[in-house]
């Protein structure tokens, strides 16, 4: 058992999830537990939260409203897009972190993010052994992505996947209503991995959903796509249901949207901003076959639709919340906690494992081209097998008026010293 | 009592709802245990299917799978869009109409729709009336533009509100997560009457809600937008939260897409089919404020999100059904079943009324001038009263594999004699 004593930090970063809070609540719970740990800190916006000295005392919290942060979708401390310059570079804010780390005794760090958030972790955590600080340092995954590697899925993917194929069951259901025809085209996010419009398959499974799916993990050809628009038209008196990764590129590796506009605006870690896929299809679709058609953007919704969560998600997202704080205390870190699947006489259970932070940062795990159909345009039964234990089971926000109650929490900033 | 034996027919018509089919479950429940009612029929895509001779069988169907209408949405037997043409102009097809009732000895007619439906249902009416057919025609009101007159509020718009208002409180939570300056403009259904749009209020009352609410029921302008958004955003840090309906004018009567494009689909009723206001805005935004700026548009998912639906909405529409059925076989007709609330010592009690149905056609009922605050930003606590008993309690689909379940109905056609 390790014996440090010192304040704990938990930093929220990347695009927020259902869930996050989620983890954030198993590690606030945890550290206010734990004889380890003198002062429970989280961060505002992640790692530019602690640079700027700015981080909420969470021991002046109610433990009602933390509790309530497992129903709570986004960020409640708030996120951050920041991507740490590389030590050889410049190590100016390596250096301001240990200043802050030192000033404030923080001796235990969760990072809870997707790839670069693990990558920034594993660097603060190197240079702060560098430097002779001990410090433990623990990742928490969350990614509606899901492309996280080794783990076997990501907190938040499972909730955002059941949103994805709700939503889709129910657009399939409207979209149809009319005897006239209608192409719809529903984008959906992921940039590089098509994990999320791979859930659109569900819908399918389930006997409402798109007739075409495609991912970006494999080429998009235009013509392709219109061949297999206009011959399920023409199967299918005229309606047409497709999903779309926001993330498909051409042959030559060309996203859509770049099909009409040469310029692309960056965000700050330098991916491309996308969307616009799917009314930038529309309009080709429209354009060629001369046919109506209707292009729906989940946009924010699907990352932030806390009240079709997964139960199974919030609870994962808690535990490994609650598991990176129990680990760091005694004395693990630079380690992810991560999944790993066991199917006991076809029932779903979780174990929680743990991955190195250097294995996992900056990797991307795609969907497995042999779970994406032969005609490129559906996935296979190994993807819903893998996906429908994910998302079972509700557990939503409770209900004040017929709306949800999220955590309110007083965000008490911590006095600068 | 009325004693006229004969068939009865449903037609579901105009854009769908989350609950036209839990109206559908009541006519088809009552129907099938009138004695009066010797068949009961659903007319495939509204009085189109009764033109082209085209109903199903509802006695063929398992009672289970139409208790399931319930919590199915959108139109499960098919809507369509489509105005009979004036009397005056044309009788042919009221001819045709009056041919196919008489072929089917169909005597009991009901209509579920929004105004131009209840038009429709209104001139079908006098027409067999002065052509000496006796036949029972009632109207059942849904909408989730809430707009039509009379009635207290329409079946459809409770479900509707209160994914507006959950959707919007999950978007505030995300939209606020970054230390980044971001003006979020959602786009909210409702051509003429700013009910839906409204709704997003019930989130601002939840401490969770739009900055700026704007309703087509007072004229928008370009200029007071753009000092709306600034003022907003920086008093707010640079996160400015607008909800903004799809019909918005401009004092010269002009759509916000009119702005960039001249031209305007319109649909088969003749009305502009709209859509992009919330993208026109955030690209205008951009260009005066040079702030950044994100536009969701909740499309098709705030019609059928059912998910989401108020169970008090399903519970009245399912009554407005059966009680539908259950007069026109006492004899009624040319009537719609309306709502009249009854707050009893602050409990909402909901009576079932009948009007004219010549009274309600064509009429549009919009947001009182009074509701909307002076500055034109927002509601009144009118509003919030007016709406918050309608949004109470869950009722959704039944879950399979985590999924929802929704009606499979086998659609048997009738044959055509």
């Amino acid at each position: 058992m390790n014996k440090l004593k010192g304040a704990a930090i938990l930093g929220q970063s990347g695009g927020p999830t259902s869930v996050i809070n989620a983890s954030a609540a198993g590690v606030f719970l945890q550290a206010l537990k734990e004889e380890n740990i003198t002062r429970v800190y989280g961060a505002a916006h992640g790692i530019r939260g602690i640079l700027n000295e700015e981080f909420y005392d969470i021991n002046q919290e109610d433990v009602k409203e933390l509790e309530l942060l497992k129903t709570t979708p986004s960020s409640s401390i708030g996120s951050v897009r920041y991507k740490l310059k590389p030590l050889e570079e410049d190590d100016s804010e390596y250096r301001r972190l240990l200043e802050v780390f030192k000033k404030y005794n923080i001796r235990y760090f969760f990072y809870n993010g997707g790839n670069d958030s693990m990558d920034t972790c594993n660097k603060v955590s190197k240079f702060f052994k560098d430097s002779g600080y001990e410090c433990y340092c623990m990742g928490v995954p969350k990614t509606i992505d899901n492309d996280l590697d080794l783990t076997d899925h990501c907190p938040g993917y499972a909730s955002a996947a059941k949103y994805v194929a709700t939503s889709i069951m129910e657009i399939k259901q409207d979209a149809n209503v009319y005897d006239t025809p209608m192409v719809t085209i529903v984008e959906i996010m992921g940039r590089n991995a098509g994990w999320l419009t791979a859930a659109s398959a569900l819908a399918s499974y389930k006997g409402n959903g798109p007739d075409l799916i495609y991912l970006p993990e494999v080429p998009f050809s235009l013509d392709k796509f219109y061949a297999d628009v206009d011959r399920v038209y023409k199967e299918n008196h005229g309606k047409v249901l497709v999903a779309v990764s926001e993330g498909v590129k051409t042959a030559d590796g060309k996203y859509i949207p770049e099909l009409l506009a040469s310029n692309l605006a960056k965000d700050s870690f330098g991916h491309a901003q996308l969307g616009g896929t799917a009314s930038v299809l529309a309009q080709k679709v429209k354009e060629k076959l001369n046919v109506k058609v209707r292009a729906i953007e989940f946009s924010l919704l699907q990352r932030c639709a806390q009240h079709l969560a997964s139960k199974v998600d919030i609870e994962e997202a808690f535990e490994a919340g609650k598991i990176a704080v129990k680990e760091a205390c005694k004395g693990t870190t630079d380690k992810m906690v991560g999944f790993k699947r066991h199917m006991e006489n076809g029932k779903y259970k979780c174990e929680y494992v743990l991955f190195d932070l250097a294995l996992v940062a900056n990797t991307e795990k795609k969907v497995p081209l042999n779970w994406i159909t032969p005609d490129h345009t559906g996935l296979t039964m190994d993807y819903i097998n893998y996906a429908l234990p994910l998302i079972q089971g509700d557990l939503k926000a409770p209900l004040e008026d017929g709306l949800p109650r999220f955590a309110k929490l007083k965000k008490v900033f911590v006095e600068k010293l």
